[in-house]
């Protein structure tokens, strides 16, 4: 189903372990690099998390799981994949070493994705000699088996041809790519929760509440809503039958109001690490990271699930795009020999991304696209 | 089943009807006032909407209705309620003005709730001559009807017992009270809307994304997560075996990088309402309001519902109260006599509530109680 013939994982920590966990469930084979003696134990532990996760999305059986192969250097790794991720800790200097050694030895029509959750694709892709216009930030999130969004961001070099190729792997897998039109630091998603968390230190730090507190103001409000539709589509249907013009209208003075500390960063201390963490252990009220991953996974495969049966059936938001990737699973689980004659199906978008396009033309200038992917 | 026996709705705006309509659907007489000539249109619109989120919770069908009222004042409103709740426009002296009427003509022992999203109840409840004690602000998400979360917060006048009469009095109604510790502006849940709302903004006008694009980063990702866990516990799964020290350790830093607009306003002129609303038109794909209320309604239902049958069946976070909100529901629809002889169970709260306290403690040193509710 995907066209990925073979991929690459460059770290296998939390996000490159999700990654690895996807690849493998779609029947893909994956070669990944990680320097950590954990590496093996760990990817295990992620793997076992998303196959319980899968099954719970198909009863009727998954696929036949890709194989896992552990390289012991980044040459070997992405020696014949045709798609690469990156997802390395977030030091720049580490970034630079990781990509040019992966553009080194990469075939020159793979795609490389990087896992950044905010370093610009531009000052990334300056330490890849051969082909920087193939580097893309394919930024997810946690849990990355089960989340379906990717925020796909180009550099100045990227060819845009770089970012449909990217955008067609990525939904091949199950997800929601979303392009960003302009390249900025940490993007849109965690401009968004950076905000958010830099309000939630000021209200715990001052105490106006705990995190438990706010956790639980969190998720029996807007969170539910955010499940289902975005901050902007909520507040249209919030203005009523005035619209969106009204509810501007109504609420944008607000925003003059004292009501973030937001323009100030609450300092960074023990102090400060030592109540959260505290609190968060209160809050835990015993169960195991291990286990509350299991509850997370549940519920967000529950909400995936219950959203699919939405809007007269056809689906909504997620749970659409829920109900098309495990059909797409399930007709992958009940035809385990289709793969072997696939390999063919990867030439395609490899050869778009690696022709040599007219001119470097930066990705942020493209015209902006029809919408992509079905309406929620 | 609720301790309310007739409650009053003072504004009957998006967020006053859909109090309105829990409490009718909770079996609770109303009597609602609002100069607004389209109020009883607006109203029943409202009900309308709620009745069929309503018979989707309960398809052995919902208990007998409250009888609404129009008042023409509101002194005829609060005359014999016990609850009275103010749903008027944010402007303090609007808030003074009507609470001062509230507070003249309504039972010594009526709790007073607020739902201001943002005025300090200190700052309201001077206006209230004869019993400031006894107002909260009891902030709630729209739809109230479905959304749980009720935020308290005290004044410096406000009697600790009034907090705790209006904890079991929206608890009584399916609500899940969370108690602000400390007085503040906007107190918690639109503290962190406001940052994320200002930086969205900023996205938009600056022409990174789109309000569509933005909605879908956040609704394909981070918000199927906080529909289930808030901030705080999500970070604390996705520091790995680690744990929130690790996580704030590795996170902490970038907090320091320039990630958010924050410090800034944007200008809210009328280009950017324009691009806001033209965007959002877009967004809606020929779906009128109504149309999206329902499907906004279907969906959280079902989220509940999904949440509802997690955790071993024990139900998770909303899902555990969803769950048990509907069960009483589904009591009082079997027992729709059992309202008539109830009315002595509101005895006894009301007068917690007026009994002279030691003397007027702030709420906001009261010492921090136990966990309220169930473990998510």
């Amino acid at each position: 189903m995907s066209i990925i013939n073979k991929a690459a994982a460059i770290g296998g920590g939390v996000i490159g372990a999700g990654w690895v966990a996807r690849l493998l469930l779609n029947g893909i084979d994956v070669s990944i690099f990680d320097p950590d003696p954990e590496a093996s134990r760990k990817v295990s532990e992620v793997m076992k998390g998303a196959r319980r996760a899968y099954k719970q999305m198909l009863p009727g059986g998954l696929p036949k799981e890709g194989k896992l192969t552990f390289a012991k250097t980044i040459a070997e790794a992405v020696a014949d994949a045709d798609f690469i991720q990156e997802s390395v800790p977030e030091r720049l200097d580490l970034k630079h070493k990781v990509l040019a050694e992966i553009d080194a030895h990469a075939p020159a029509n793979a795609i490389v994705g990087s896992s950044t959750s905010g370093i610009k694709p531009t000052d990334m892709q300056v330490a890849m000699k051969k082909h920087p216009e193939r580097l893309v930030v394919g930024h997810p999130f946690n849990p990355v088996y089960l989340l379906p969004l990717v925020e796909i961001v180009g550099g100045q070099q990227t060819f845009p041809e770089a970012i449909e190729v990217a955008k067609e792997i990525y939904a091949s897998i199950g997800m929601k790519p979303v392009v960003v039109r302009k390249e900025i630091e940490a993007f849109v998603g965690d401009r968004l929760l950076e905000a958010a968390w830099r309000e939630a230190l000021w209200l715990v730090k001052d105490g106006i509440c705990t995190v438990e507190e706010l956790d639980d103001i969190m998720r029996y409000s807007f969170g539910l809503r955010w499940a289902q539709m975005g901050m902007f589509q909520v507040y249209r249907v919030a203005g009523g039958e005035a619209g969106m013009r009204h509810f501007m209208a109504q609420f944008g003075p607000c925003l003059k109001w004292p009501w973030t500390k937001l323009m100030d960063v609450p300092e960074f201390n023990d102090e400060l690490v030592d109540l959260i963490a505290t609190q968060s252990d209160e809050q835990a009220n015993g169960l195991s990271i291990r286990e509350l991953e299991k509850i997370r996974d549940d519920n967000l495969v529950a909400i995936m699930e219950a959203l699919s049966k939405q809007n007269k059936g056809k689906g909504w938001g997620a749970g659409a795009l829920h109900k098309d990737y495990t059909k797409q699973l399930a007709k992958l689980a009940a035809k385990p020999a289709a793969k072997a004659d696939g390999k063919a199906k990867t030439a395609k978008p490899a050869k778009k991304a690696a022709k040599p396009a007219k001119a470097v033309k930066p990705a942020k200038t493209e015209k902006p696209k029809k919408k992509s992917g079905k309406k929620g």
